[in-house]
């Protein structure tokens, strides 16, 4: 998932802004003590300075119930952890030489390292989610790992496939962006001690926001410019990967659209932009704008069954601001 | 950690037969619940018919006050798919094409599939441990994973540095090697419900063997055939990592060893041969033998402080077994 507005003047962060202070101590604390040359990489991985997204959401979600924030920040902390795992082996299969304008692991100490710094902060993250001693939680950070990995490999494995179905899409971006997101917001609520139906509003909202999220940032990538997206336009078709803009144009053209074409000889005779076109003019960008619409809908109804206080407004305020960015 | 003799005819199996075969189901299971591509994938890895030394460990470490092996056979399985995500991970890094003889999943499937494939199997492993419920047995679990991960990382950091301490490598072949033997044996004892001297004796006995393994492969390394350890002599120095015979090389001849010309040269002039060649007429295989020795003693001193029962005898051969592998 790409972030591309700086959200951290969002309300978000407000209601839990010295928990998110401690998750910064822990992310720094850890990082210097790794052994020999990890301490210069994990710092450098973890200062990036992400927009802390995926913990603020975990914090906000224990803020109903906690009387103690001790473990959802540990929780929290794991959770960027996990994030920023995902993002060095990413950018490790993508080639990405930059993240967020910084020079990737990869470009700065080759491909080999950035795969084993990302297991060590893997590791590193379900080592730190043990010191919740919550079997349940732990549990589901686990899971959440397989998400994450089996949703890049499914991606992987069907790069330039021009026969995949919207549910087929639906359910890689689940594991590869909503799992977190949901297991962020369920842990969080599940280490406040709230009750069950709580826990699941909450960990529906997560799963929610991070589809609505994820769809948000494949539109971006048919329609935005570079500046705004960090990327060139059109990256995913480039790399052979359909989003739901895409499939939505072949399910429309079947017979008559560049995608096969571009898959099968690249990107000649201008097929990109021929693709990128028809799906700007046809109505699907709004269709898709549609779909985010009704996660973040059903985002704000999640939140409408748990009792009101200082961190419901902030989460429905991510479900506007996720909307807002498909403006 | 290179097997090479196989010790399917020992009599480390024989007291957990039945045990390591519900290992093999549920490994074949988790491969079969793969979704997608990943089935075929993950059956292919588990399927390389490993010699399952690991799991063997953790069965026989239960053996001595389990009633139920319920958990140590999940601790088991765990265990052994954390070895196969390292294997795929060292392949990728090694960029190998060949594992037992059978193609590395890079070789198949392209090093991306295979570092999400990894990434896949190592999440499933930590999962799968959750199934323990025992939160100390997770925790050691996921350490251990950092410190395959680091060990690795040290590993690679330090390629082709000709100035490492002999404490350095011990530190590392603990961490890449004898760190995962070592947890093998004490969660097998954790979950049988054994004391905590017998506990600790047995993660003692698990990391005195490993670092035992780890040496005689690096001696293999410089003396074997490659029909031996399935991979050219001289691997080791060829990609620029320091062992044990070739740290005692360099110090007994700080000035006058081709390792640092092979280091900074390449392999020219047969500065490869002549290192080998010196270590093998120096009297540094011996030396190395009685570092292997004394892991293998103190292995089976720590079994003497336990009890005896039908684990004790075939533990006390693999210590054995690892000292033939050095004749």
């Amino acid at each position: 998932m790409r972030e591309g507005t700086d959200p951290t003047a969002l309300s978000i962060y407000l209601p839990v802004v010295n928990e998110l202070g401690q998750v910064e101590e822990h992310l720094h604390r850890i990082a210097k003590e790794g052994v020999g040359d990890l301490a210069g990489m994990l710092e450098y991985v973890v200062g990036t300075g992400g927009k802390r997204v995926r913990p603020a959401i975990t914090l906000l979600a224990s803020r109903f119930y906690a009387k103690d924030y001790t473990l959802p920040v540990i929780m929290a902390t794991a959770v960027e952890l996990l994030h920023v795992a995902t993002l060095i082996h990413d950018d490790t299969v993508d080639n990405s030489s930059l993240r967020r304008g910084k020079a990737t692991v990869g470009s700065l100490w080759g491909r080999n390292a950035a795969v084993l710094l990302g297991d060590y902060v893997f590791a590193t993250s379900a080592t730190f989610v043990c010191d919740t001693e919550n079997v349940r939680a732990i549990r589901r950070f686990s899971e959440t790992i397989m998400d994450l990995s089996s949703g890049e490999l499914l991606e992987y494995c069907n790069t330039y496939n021009w026969q995949q179905r919207e549910e087929d899409y639906c359910d890689r971006i689940y594991r590869k962006t909503a799992s977190l997101f949901s297991t962020a917001a369920e842990t969080g609520a599940l280490l406040s001690g709230a009750p069950e139906p709580a826990v699941q509003a909450l960990k529906d909202y997560g799963r929610h926001i991070g589809m609505a999220f994820q769809i948000v940032d494949d539109i971006l990538d048919v329609l935005g410019s570079t500046d705004e997206i960090g990327k060139p336009v059109g990256h995913d078709l480039l790399q052979g990967v359909l989003t739901l803009p895409t499939i939505r144009l072949i399910e429309r053209y079947p017979d008559d659209n560049p995608v096969r074409a571009l898959f099968q000889e690249g990107n000649t005779n201008g097929y990109l932009d021929a693709a990128l076109e028809m799906i700007r003019n046809s109505g699907i960008v709004e269709e898709c704008y549609g779909v985010v619409r009704d996660y973040c809908i059903k985002a704000s109804q999640d939140l409408e069954t748990l009792e009101d206080g200082p961190a419901r407004k902030p989460l429905a305020d991510l479900a506007s601001y996720v909307m807002e960015r498909t403006r």
